[in-house]
């Protein structure tokens, strides 16, 4: 039987990556990445997705007959079952555009679309750190806080196909404004953005702290030079951390609480920051903040680590996406 | 062919309750109901719960052979796949109890065995409020807060078979301390039990309120009387309720990003307190704290309603939990 490849494009508001993932040992080959160049409104936007397919596979050494599909992560709200992305504040211009037929109809091969948090979050299941668990749940940390949800080996995308929207858990009722227009949102305490965002309040309320003068200086904080503070015993830095690992763990105890997964997998910029500084105090405070229900018989609560794919957790779970909706029969199989 | 039937057991606390379900029109025949004594530990129960099933199939008429199986809602913490209860701070003596296989053995029909909300929103999903959708999240309001998800037509059990455990997303970071060992779940603030705690912890700090003669009397305060204040206008009884209200909406908000159902329903003690009183403000918060991303070509947001089978979800869902074990192949079909 010949090998199998899936093209996986990963759509974000500045960047567009494609490459192919060879099925077998879901190796990424012909990585691609070209402007996403959004202002030019959703026709532009939706050649270059085409563009970017046309030359991962060019670059993978493949013909165009050899790919059994195209996926596709785009930002949401957008519909998986028809193919549509809708008007979203990152894209002006986008109100409701056919994406996987438009594709599909350019490249002559069948495509499918799902939400850039959910093709992520597939694309650790299906080729990284969630390869040996059945349930898993996904978490983001960049710009803002993206999720994706596995269930019993199945892609979760929720009632009315937007779920999984992990940084708008409410996870402090009454706080902090979101850009969503909700409070208290994950999003808005433990995303790297939202992290060098309360440290600049601080420092602007005239906090001290050994950043202040870079500060002063005019020089961008983000989330890495938080963490290097902390590393260096920056008190204010270690507050301001502290609270990201906090509504970390509670939006934790509440994922376990409702989705109950094996494994909770942490992504994205702020991962960086490593184990000792990231992973120790969430997995600490989960442990604290979590009910106190022992099972001898039954482990209730998940393992929290670090996804593995790093950047390239979209593209090839869009990869992946192919096979998904091939399996659940969505797609036809294009491949020969 | 000849009609089916499955029987449902809906085991509690206080008292475990049996019923026989006609598959054609779903209608609940034979309903019975036993004191569990819990007290008299895991062989005295499983002894009720085989007799609650008997009596039922007798009530109905029925022989039993005529009944596809037998279907069990239980409290957790419990696994579906091996159909076993464990310790649970409500059952003394509880440890690993083969709950399905020994009521299957007993009654000679096969067994299924689902957590108590799971099984009462299967109900209400299979001949209740929510039959006419594909996904909903079930709530319902009495001494804690259970819960239940359906996706897709499917029961959502959870990773690790105990998600769906509603009542204890955390709603309020570092508030209330709840039984459970976390701080500030939602049934902290809204189950029908502690929406009454927290009014007479106000009555006993001094507060006003037309109820504080009947407090100071010794007579027992209920969600019961908490809303018939509210609706004669007692000032303290209105923030209460209020509390209530909000957080709920707060628990929907986070059920709607996570889960995105098409329809939330609240069931339990407390809907008694009726549209007005209860679902108009629950709706108005939910609104007011949601997102506030339009997307005119999908609806995003769940309806919130009441569910339609009161007391008798739990079985009717329990008996539904046999044809659902069925279809998905975990047990085999014992209908003649």
């Amino acid at each position: 039987m010949a090998e199998r490849f899936y093209c996986g494009v990963d759509f974000g508001g500045t960047n567009i990556k494609a490459g192919v993932v060879r099925a077998s040992d879901r190796a990424l080959l012909g990585l691609v990445s070209i402007p996403t160049r959004r202002e030019c409104g959703p026709n532009h936007v939706i050649g270059q997705i085409i563009e970017s397919a046309r030359r991962a596979v060019e670059r993978s050494g493949l013909r165009r007959e050899q790919v059994a599909g195209v996926g596709i992560g785009s930002p949401g709200p957008l519909s998986h079952r028809r193919g549509e992305v809708y008007q979203t504040s990152n894209l002006p211009g986008w109100r409701c555009e056919p994406v996987a037929a438009l594709v599909s109809e350019a490249t002559g091969r069948p495509a499918t679309l799902e939400n850039d948090g959910n093709a992520a979050a597939w694309g650790e299941f299906w080729a990284g750190a969630g390869r040996d668990v059945q349930s898993l749940v996904f978490l983001t940390l960049g710009t803002g806080i993206g999720g994706g949800i596995i269930l019993e080996g199945r892609l979760v995308r929720g009632g009315r196909e937007n779920g999984a929207e992990l940084g708008h858990m409410i996870v402090c009722a009454s706080g902090r404004p979101c850009s969503c227009g909700q409070r208290g949102c994950l999003e808005t305490y433990a995303s790297a953005h939202k992290t060098a965002q309360r440290f600049v309040e601080a420092l602007d309320a005239g906090e001290p702290s050994m950043l202040s003068e870079r500060h002063r200086a005019g020089l961008e904080i983000t989330s890495k030079e938080i963490a290097q503070a902390v590393a260096d015993g920056d008190p204010l830095a270690a507050r301001i951390w502290d609270q990201t690992c906090h509504y970390l763990a509670v939006a934790c105890v509440s994922i376990a609480r409702v989705v109950n997964p094996d494994r909770v997998l942490l992504a994205g910029g702020m991962i960086a920051a490593g184990e000792e500084l990231l992973l120790r105090p969430v997995r600490a405070k989960f442990a604290e903040l979590n009910w106190k229900l022992h099972c001898e018989h039954l482990v209730l609560e998940p393992e929290i680590g670090f996804a593995s794919l790093g950047n390239n957790a979209g593209v090839i779970g869009a990869a992946g996406a192919v096979e998904l909706a091939i399996q659940e029969g969505t797609i036809r199989d294009g491949g020969v």
